[in-house]
Formats: structure tokens, sequence, C-alpha cells
């Protein structure tokens, strides 16, 4: 299969129908094409190479749409940045596959100079601001008037498309390589699961430079609707922009959800287009969902569960379970059902499959998983064992099929919708040298569904408090992946083996819920 | 994609969901899948090379789903043989993509001599039938029997998985190459199109043997669907089918939906569990709909059109539009939109895009196109080109998008430099209600190059002359689109598919001479 494959589509059967809004910026699929088509263009003039990596470090916006598109129209294969990484963050991503073009726009023009110091594969920078044009970059519409149309490169099938950063369970970044038939199928196992109507108008939530928008923009564009995009998630914007578009859908983490209701002046919101909201990232708890049915009396909401790994779906809870009665209703902490396109099973430390009921690895089959990881054969070893991709987290099976999260294998932290690997908090408390050992676990928090919360263990005779160690994490990781709290212990519990045992950590905090883990 | 996937999720997701029910044989999931690891045991036992054609020659049964996936599972790619054709055509088509295995049921054993005395390739029969073993055959049961289940070979991708062999109406047969991708795509594209419940009991009424009933056992598969089968359509077994095993849903041809609708008793039959009527291979015409809308109100209706070459889904008309009232009643001649998978356009003979309106040749490009035709390049050539396939379908888009088919372009008729399209000429004598059926040809004119030529069959006990028709036809279409001789039969010449051999009427007029070819 081939994404660009959407657009010829589009441009075919409806050319004059809106595609993307950004603000007081409409653009028809004409439009659209022929600035993906010139992108392209100036992207191939920029000297890229069939395959190689574009990259951006941008809030989101219709040009974010163009990049996803032109990268791929040109021959080449995105590499999204993660915008709340650290320059050194950045500058990893872009040299482990040596992305040599990014695209920058106002909120991350002051990150150019310290990385373009770190970074040895950035040679060019093309400025999507709306400002003055930035020293030694290229303007984006400057670029996009001076040539023509370029020809779609149709590059399609096991051929790179995508190379999405993850955290990873071990806190080193990988690179997951996704192709064109990947993601492509990945669109249409999500329409078949969760069959909605075309040409509807769809409101970006998500962060474009997450699997979870990439994927709904190539599904929504597969679709031929209208994408609304606003430059990060804003409640108060967001209502406006259901209201004045008549939204008919959304792809949101239940914390936006939340924060929609919880919006002053929801009730007087006239939603009445609104009919479905997807959810990601983390099932939805029953107390926000009961105040979402209520408020939303006629919204369907649909759970998506997947990773970056499987681009991205891998199951899906319908809306039927979405209720608080009934029979259905103990589905309703299970994240779904696996889509035609995963297979599914539950294995443990040893590769043996499980059966129904028993937690275990989570392992998925099928055409949507992952080419492997850039340059990293033995993690990729390890994921892809007899082409089943260990997922990482653990779950279970219930009788009737449907998928029940347990835990992520390796501990991660889901906080505001973004995953924080533990390992990677750990690794930076470590790093100071009044740090003993230390132990970084979720807890639960009103607005983020979790927090990273730290145990530190310090050295004999150490006094490190609480605000240097934060301040030390600052200097190292991105702001969402350092604890909010900190509490010191003379020592932390440990198995007979000498592992680690965080459940014993997280009990107290977690005695009168349920936690739930994506 | 890999098309067995299907089963492996169903074993694991369903195992004890019915799978096939043939009369009194009901299979679950997990037998299903036994007996297709068994058969790929046996055909891999017998020398079955990786990518090799097994043939089938057999009435529809419980066995030509195992058949299917079984061959498949071995490696191996089906090559099903048309069941209407006679031993020299089915000859052919065996040898020509060197089918060395052929499973046959009891309904075929007679024609096995003549067959291995034509044929060159063939040489294991497998008797799938229920009477004594047939000499020189493998008892099919027995093979299954002695075998230990099989691995499966997982082929997948662009890997050959079928051969099917069409040109009916041509007269030249060619063995149209899809591949595990073509189909399972195409297996997504249709459910993303016509979203309908999974694990619902569905009825085969189409032959197992074409394109349409073959991407039905998949799709089927897919949504773990409950199978049922029955030999060859008959209007009151499939009512008594629809009753007992609750049928929701079935894909037909509009003639069968006639005789479903025509059959004594219709009325009081309970058809409640009906929800989906699929139907493909022509329009169903406005008398038919009306009848078909009053007698079954809760139905839904669904157009599919596709060809072999497309695996076969082309573009669905949705049950919206299968209306006699408002704006949607004017698509109900229409074959609907577009599939997500395929990209459409009309050309002239000179390959340029034509605009709305405009009546030309169909093209089709995406995931779906088949690989190419068995052994013949310069016919995939001139299919092909340019990554587009020219399905030698006439026809237009509206306005809205909306594709109309107008004609087979081989059956054009080009009269005095215009473009007479036989289906017009023949909508027209249809409308006369002493015509029964018709088919318009066209034949050489000495001075128009061709002449517009009606074989008409009246109704019984009808006696309308050529005068009578002539006028009948000048009140409603233009002159030179008019008959300029009509002759009377008693029949028409069909194809296995039950279309009209256009070819066989023109013979005889064309023997001495080359007809162009559009």
């Amino acid at each position: 299969m081939q994404l660009t494959q959407a657009l010829h589509k589009a441009v075919r059967e409806c050319p004059n129908a809106i595609a993307t809004i950004d603000g007081a910026r409409r653009r028809n699929y004409r439009q659209l094409v022929d600035r993906v088509a010139r992108l392209a263009a100036a992207l191939r003039s920029l000297g890229l190479a069939p395959g190689a990596r574009v990259g951006m470090l941008a809030l989101n916006s219709d040009r974010y749409v163009e990049y996803l598109y032109g990268s791929l129209w040109a021959g080449g294969a995105v590499n999204p940045v993660n915008i709340r990484w650290s320059v050194p963050e950045i500058a990893y991503s872009l040299d482990d596959c040596d992305t040599r073009v990014l695209l920058v726009d106002d909120a991350f023009v002051s990150l150019l100079g310290p990385l373009r110091e770190l970074s040895r594969s950035l040679t060019t920078v093309i400025y999507v601001g709306e400002g003055p044009l930035p020293a030694d970059c290229l303007g984006y519409e400057t670029l996009l008037a001076q040539v023509a149309p370029a020809a779609d490169a149709q590059r399609q099938g096991s051929e790179l498309a995508a190379v999405l950063y993850t955290g990873g369970t071990t806190g080193v970044p990988k690179g997951v390589m996704l192709s064109h038939d990947n993601l492509a199928i990945n669109v249409l196992a999500t329409i078949a699961a969760a069959p909605r109507a075309a040409q509807v108008p769809a409101l970006h939530a998500a962060p474009l430079f997450h699997v979870g928008g990439i994927a709904y923009v190539f599904q929504l564009t597969t679709r031929m609707a209208c994408q609304v995009i606003m430059p990060g998630f804003d409640p108060g914007l967001a209502l406006d922009l259901i209201e004045r578009e008549r939204i008919v859908e959304s792809f949101m983490v239940p914390t936006m959800i939340r924060r929609l209701l919880e919006q002053p002046g929801f009730a007087q919101r006239n939603l009445a287009s609104l009919r479905t909201l997807l959810y990601g990232a983390a099932p939805i708890d029953s107390t926000l969902l009961h105040k979402a049915l209520d408020a939303l009396p006629n919204v369907e909401f649909v759970q998506a569960y997947g990773q970056t790994e499987v681009s991205p779906m891998v199951a899906v809870l319908p809306a039927a379970y979405h209720t608080l009665e009934g029979a259905a209703a103990d589905k309703l902490g299970s994240a779904g059902l696996p889509v035609s396109t995963a297979e599914l099973r539950i294995v443990d430390d040893g590769g043996v499959e499980l059966a129904a009921g028993e937690v275990g690895e989570i392992c998925v089959r099928g055409p949507t998983v992952m080419l492997g990881y850039w340059n990293k054969p033995e993690q990729t070893a390890a994921a892809l064992r007899d082409g089943w991709l260990h997922s990482g987290d653990a779950g279970y099976l219930d009788a009737d099929g449907f998928l029940f999260l347990v835990d992520r294998i390796k501990d991660m932290i889901i906080s505001g919708g973004e995953n924080v690997y533990s390992c990677e908090v750990e690794n930076a408390l470590l790093r100071h040298r009044e740090v003993a050992t230390c132990a970084v676990i979720g807890i639960p928090h009103e607005r983020w569904g979790e927090a990273v919360h730290a145990i530190v263990v310090r050295q004999p005779d150490a006094h490190v408090g609480e605000a240097e160690l934060l301040a030390h994490c600052k200097e190292l990781i991105a702001g969402y992946k350092c604890p909010r709290s900190i509490e010191f212990r003379s020592e932390l519990p440990l198995s007979a083996a000498g592992k680690l045992l965080k459940y014993v950590l997280r009990e107290p905090f977690w005695k009168d819920r349920q936690r739930r883990i994506a």
C-alpha cells in the first residue's frame, strides 16, 4: 500500500472539500495536495534521498499535515520530534537516524542554537513560523512558492515511511521503523474496527508527533475528512472549535476528556454535532465515564489501545461496552477486542502461552507490526521473536477474548497522556552523586491520572534534599518526566532474588483504587 | 498481509464458534483449522511446491472453504475451476498455469476420464465426494486422517495466492494472478466500505470458484462469521437456511434476489434475522428493488461493483442510496463510490482523462489490482499501463463522484463514427412489455463500419414484431442508436457466471473479418 494514495483519491473525488482548518486558514484537498507536492519538490531540491528522514519540531498545525505527506510524497520518511524533549534528547533522535532536514515553528525556534551545536546530522532548517526568517533558515512559504509541484515518488509496501522515537522500556530512546504498509493497513483496520462516517469535520487534539496523532491524520485523510487543528490541547479552544466547525469526532486521551468536561461554561456549549470520541493511551475510569456519558449523551466513546510498534492499533473497545449497567459494563476496564490485523497472545517469561485470565506479556503478530528499531539489531531481535512483537505490556485475556492491561512490564507511568519510563527518571536521579538507589513509580493524580513519584535512598552521610534533586533532574530530562514528589527512605523492598518490588512501593498509594496502565 | 492470519486469529479468539455449516455438518473454527492444516500436510506430502497451484472442480461445500485455506496454508495458490466450463476449457485452465493437483466432487467425477486424457499437467486427483473412491483418486477424508496438521507456510505480501480464470465474455481465458496482499487488503476495504456485525451467520449463495465467492469466504472468516453453504443457489433451500440458521447477511446477484422473492410461499417465511443483502455483478433494476424493499423492509441492500482483476472490489453503493424517493434515488442506477483502496479515472481511447459525465474506459489503481495475467505478458501490459488497470468497462463519474457503468468497451458499437452503448439500446428494448431479454451487438456494415443489431427473446406467448419494436425504440432513444435489424430467438448464450456471451452472438457475423477492438 501507499500512504499518499489517500491524497490522490481525495484530489480526484472531492478536490473542493476542506482538508485542513487551522485558525483562519482553510485549505481544500486540491490546495493541500498542491502544497504537499511543492514541499516534496523543495525537499528534493535540498537533496533528500529516497527513504531519507525529515524531522519536524513544532506544535500542531495544518503544516504538520503538509509535512507528513510532503516528506512521503518526496520519497522520504518522517521523523517527527517529541516536543517535550530536551535539546540533547532531540539531538539524539535526529542524529540516531541521520535526519538532516528539520522543520521548526515559532515555539521551538529558540532551541535552534543549542540544537545545531549538539546535532551532528542536522544541516538544513526550514522555518514554518509566522515571524521574520531566523538566521540560517529557509522560509517554508518561500520554498513552496519557488518550486513546481513534484510528482509523487510513490514509495509503498515495506518501504520506510516513519521513524518514531519512543522512550523504550530501557530508558534509551529507540526509533520505531514503520513502513507504508504498516501505517496504511492500520488505517483500514481502524476504520473496520470503528466504522464512522466519511467526510466529516474532525478535531485533532493529540500531538501530531505521536503515533496516535499521525495515524489519525492518515485515517482522516483516507476518509476525506476535514481536519481541524489547534496548536496544542486547550479545552476552551477545543469547545470553541467543536461549536464553530460542527466537529463530529475527535481522538483524545482521557485526561483531555476530563478537562473538556471541567471547562467553565461547558453546559452552555452546543456540542450537538459531536458523535464519536475515540480515546487512547489509557482506559477511561468509571467516574470519568459516568460524567462523560451524562454530559454528552449522544456521543459514542470508543477506546483504542495500541503502541508505536504496532502502527499503533492493537485492540478496540467498541461504544457498546461504554456503559455502567448490564453485562457489557464488565468490559469497561478492558482495552477491548483485537483488531482484524492483530493476533494477540499472552506469554510467560519463558515464552509459553498462557490461558485466559492468566497475566503475562502481551504479544502481537500481524501486518502492522513495525519493521524494527532503527540501527538497534539487538533490541529488535529481543522485541520481534518468531514474528511476534513482545509489547512490554502485561495483561490478560478474559474468557470472552477481551484484553485487560495490568501493568507495563517495565513500570511505565502515564502522566497527562504522556508515557514516562521509570528507568529513565531513575537513571537521571542516579547520576546525582548523593543518590545510592531509587525507585520511580506512578501515584494517583486527580488531573494527570498518575504523577511521577520518586523514592530515594541517599548515600551514607549524604543530605541532598528534594529541591536539589529536582533541579538536577530538570537538567537531564524533560519537565514532564521529572518527579512531582520525592521521599527519602533507608532501604527499598527487594525480592529474594534481589529485584526491586515496585508493587510493594505502589500499594499504599493505590490501595483504594484500581491502577490501570496502557 | 497473510490470508491465513484470519484462521490463526479465529482459532485463538473463538475456537468453539461455528465456522462452516453444510447440510448436517457443522464445524467450529478449531475443527476447520485442524482440517485446513491436515489438508496442507497432505498437499505437501504430494509434493506441492511453494506457490504451486491447486485446483478444485466442485459445487459449493464446506470443503471448498477448507480447500481455499488448505492450499494457502500449504504454501500453494488456488486455481478454482469454473464449473460451467467444458472439459477442454477446464484442461486449458489447469495446463495454462501447470496445476497438477485437483480436488473433484461427485458432481464432476464423470469428467475425470476425458479431463485426464486432455490435460498435460494433471497428475493427482483428490476425491471430495461421498461415494466409493473412483479409480486413480485419493480419498479426501483418508488423506486428512493419515497426516498430522502442518505448520502454516505463512506466505504473504506479494506472493501468489490465486490464479482465477476469466475471459468468458471475450472467449480468451486469462489467469488473473492475485497475491495475498491483493485479497487480504480487499477484505479490509470491503469491511470498511460496508461495515457489518462480526460473528454472524452468513449464507454463501454465489459460486465459490468465482472471485466474489472467494472474497466473501475470506471476508467472513476475517469477521469470524459462520459460513452457511449450499451446493448451488436454490431459492427454496436458501429460504430454508435463512429461517433455520437465522442468517443475517448474504451476497447474491440480482437474479438470485429475484428468484428468492418469486419463490412460492415467500410471504409465509420468517426472515426476520436478515439484515444485509450485498449484491454484485449487475445493478438492481428499480422494479426489482421496489419488490425487494417491500418484501424485506428491514434488510439493507448494498451494491458491490468489482472485477476479478481488482480482487474484486472497486466501488460500493451504500444502503442509503437504495431508495426510490428523494435525491438519493438518482444514484440507484449507479455502481456507487470508489472504495478506499481504489483510485478511479475515466479515460478516452488515447488515455486522456475525461471530465465528469463523459463516458470512457474505467481505470483503477491501488493495492488490490492484480499482479498480472498468468504467462500473458502482452495482455498484462495492455491491461496494466502506468500502474492503472484498464478495466474494459465503459462508464462515467457523475458530478458527485458516483460511478455509472455503461457497457463493456468491447461491446460498444461504433456506427458511422458514433459510439452506441449496447446497454442503452437493450434498456430501451426491455421497456417493451413483450421483450423478455435481449442482446444488442455491432455487425459489419459496408458504409458505417458497424450497424446496430438486436437479438430478442420474447416473453412466453408474445408476438411483437420488428417494426413495432423499432417504433418503440425510436420513442426512447436517438435514431442512430436504434437497431438497424432485429432477430428473434428462444434463448441467449450465457457464461458460467450467467453473463451474456456477446462474442458468441457476434461470431457468425464477423467470421471473415477483423472487428476493431476498443
